[in-house]
């Protein structure tokens, strides 16, 4: 299962003669590269985003605006039709957090989207992320991690009450000879008196393809375990294997405490390949890459994940473990969970210089960086990778060279003509929520009209 | 100067053969519709929208539901990027509200929708206009129409500093030799702390071409009026010539009250034009189309308008001067406030029932309704006309039989190849929000870095 990560904002890679990520706001980029996906059999291309940009004591960090850390960035909701229109089978995943948009709007924009692309929507599920400068932007304070959880499943349920609860299956006529648009039997405003949300009103979308768009998360903390346990279709991970593993297990089992099924949820890891003819070509490509990088850069990327400012540390000793207002102590795999010794910060800066949040490429010949693609999935047990930008800031490199060794090994996915983005994951005919979910309990069951 | 009205949802005549509203969850119908109306040389499609429905006495009105009366409908932003990509010239023009949406949220969507259209996007502003349904959905309590007005002038001060002040106009560099992206002294976060809305940070998307989209506004109310005056570029007006010349001139004066020049606006006033070869013709499918009416749509319509249950009064008494939760009394055009004797309740449901709330068509040959169209202008000084959709739910009627004659009497627009949406109703070279608007004085001089 492949999908693979943009965000509507510059590449890393920029500065590479040929990356082409410097034209995110022209709409054609996009839409060359989703038909080329398309036509490559990607399962579906992601949106990551997020308000926030890199600051460190209430203000933005020039290092960021100036090397483009983390920065610019617009809004990847309003490109989708473009690419749905351009493109057949690829779904369309869109990251929205849960703290900072308001669900009722949310439920309508992507209940459309649904319709728009014919059932090929999908939903990254976040919290608003670990950054405080978009609280700040909200003229908001940051919420404790806690909370904006809280908020996400209380967000969560009033969406699916909205999707799932307004409109019966049957409730839409369309009949112009009697001139009976819908069954106003069947058609229900549904109540809702949350913690955080309340509503009173109906979605005044008919029933789009999949009705609830295919719910993504990637929450790594215990309660964004849960929440992912309870709600997610498919969850997307970057850590080291042993940890990727655990987190795997740990999720399912807290799925199946929900009464879900063991395949439930799909199983994402973050994967970046750097491939050219020769392995030494490859090295000295992510060797170009890695030298647009300094410790500032990498500070800054850094700062923007954890609000932890490195620099002002003492580079050669390990990292204090520091609560900060996002309540992360750090990036994962420099906390020292795995068993590891704990790195220095000049050891963590230098890591991260090299390979930023989503961990170390795959890397070589096609042929070796499927190899180690490959081991991935057999140490830690997921579905899939979720790729990220290659080096031309699209996936023209991995289109050309992976995956004809993909298609060779029979590891690509076969073709979905037609289907949802749910059945695209989960097998034809999974067009809707399972009835395992939460989601299905706020069906209003078809047939007969309930006020008759 | 023409603008096209529509909304993502169902046209009123989407009962009579051929009318294509019905497919309004289509990207195809749209994709369609706008490549016409591009060729065609149509200034802009305009998408009305609101999150209510009819409802009385708190719950939705049935035949709302089955007769499709402002109902069903979808988010129209979502599908604009698509609409763009099919398109060369046509602007592209949405309604969102100040009431319900999130400054900071809206200011990045409409930034990266600027750009996505290059220069061609415009927003009609609204206050969540008069329904309490709306707020209910939201789990809010319907605000007065004063501090709708409040909220969104503090809302449009915030989204104007976002656009203008974010980033100096010599601020982008995209220098991949030196690795510069922006220079980091021109990239300012802007400071709100208003009535309703507190902000610090920055837009995160580099400057779109008109910075801020083109500012439509429709309120009629006195404090509509001054907020139009204010910070509108085009208003939308529906009403009898009289009243309409009376509020152009209105708006005009206080437009120059803030120091805005007399043709700082443009005024387009709805036209809904029934055609054909014949007058008879046209005017037997405008008696097919009130056929579909009764009292009951008529009425459901204008209970989504005004709140007010027409049914549950006298029908043969005038109506009584009610003032609703939305502050409004009644649909303008039957207030008196023309001079006219004021109707019995039943002739204003007949009236509804016939002209809707945008009042009487333009009807007969296409000569005879371009005449009918010309007079109006003459009557009331308006710059043009927002087009309501023909009988098929599209325009294609209006492109096939009006368009000809308004070419021909040299009525059209002229081609404005490549030119951004303000350009193309101010003329070239007015890209930007001119000197006098309120949003220009956020604008941080370019030049010199402020730093330095």
């Amino acid at each position: 299962m492949l999908g693979m990560f943009q965000s509507l904002g510059l590449g890393g890679q920029w500065r590479l003669p040929g990356n082409t990520s410097v034209d995110f706001l022209n709409l054609d980029h996009w839409v060359t590269m989703a038909k080329r996906l398309d036509e490559a059999g990607i399962d579906f291309l992601f949106f990551a985003d997020d308000y926030a940009y890199p600051i460190l004591n209430g203000a933005v960090i020039d290092t960021a605006i100036e090397k483009a850390i983390q920065f610019p960035r617009a809004d990847p909701l309003v490109i989708l039709s473009a690419l749905a229109l351009a493109t057949t089978n690829l779904g369309l995943v869109a990251t929205s957090s849960t703290t900072i948009e308001r669900p009722q709007s949310l439920a309508r924009r992507f209940a459309t989207l649904d319709h728009l692309t014919q059932g090929r929507f999908g939903w990254n599920v976040v919290t608003g992320a670990g950054q405080n400068s978009s609280a700040k932007l909200f003229g908001d304070t940051m919420l404790p991690h806690a909370e904006r959880y809280a908020i996400a499943e209380d967000h969560l349920n009033l969406s699916l009450k909205l999707w799932e609860g307004s409109w019966q299956d049957d409730a839409l006529q369309v009949d112009r000879v009697n001139g009976v648009y819908a069954d106003a039997s069947k058609v229900h405003e549904i109540e809702h008196n949350g913690p955080y949300f309340s509503a009173h009103g109906m979605l005044t979308v008919p029933p789009s393809p999949q009705r609830t768009p295919l719910l993504f998360q990637a929450g790594t903390s215990s309660t964004g375990r849960e929440l992912a346990a309870t709600y997610a279709e498919a969850v997307f991970l970057a850590s080291e294997p042993e940890l990727v593993k655990a987190q795997i297990a740990d999720v399912r089992a807290r799925a199946a405490a929900h009464g879900r099924g063991p395949d439930a949820i799909k199983f994402l890891v973050a994967g970046s390949f750097i491939v050219a003819e020769t392995e030494a070509e490859a090295h000295a490509l992510r060797d170009t890459m890695v030298g647009f990088g300094t410790l500032e850069t990498a500070a800054a990327a850094y700062a923007f994940f954890t609000g932890l400012d490195l620099l002002s540390m003492d580079l050669d000793k390990p990292l204090a473990t520091v609560k900060t207002e996002q309540g992360r102590t750090n990036v994962e795999r420099f906390s020292g969970e795995n068993g590891a010794p704990a790195p220095t910060v000049r050891e963590i800066l230098e890591e991260f210089r090299s390979n930023g949040v989503m961990g170390r490429p795959f890397i070589g010949t096609p042929e070796q960086a499927v190899d180690q693609a490959q081991l991935l999935i057999e140490q830690t047990g997921a579905d899939g990778f979720l790729v990220q930008p290659d080096p031309t800031g699209t996936h023209d490199d991995f289109i050309d060279m992976v995956v004809p060794v993909l298609r060779e090994r029979g590891l690509m996915n076969t073709d979905h003509a037609g289907s949802t983005l749910r059945e695209r994951l989960f097998g034809v005919g999974h067009r809707r929520l399972p009835a395992e979910h939460p989601g299905a309990a706020f069906r209003v069951p078809s047939g007969p009209s309930v006020d008759s």
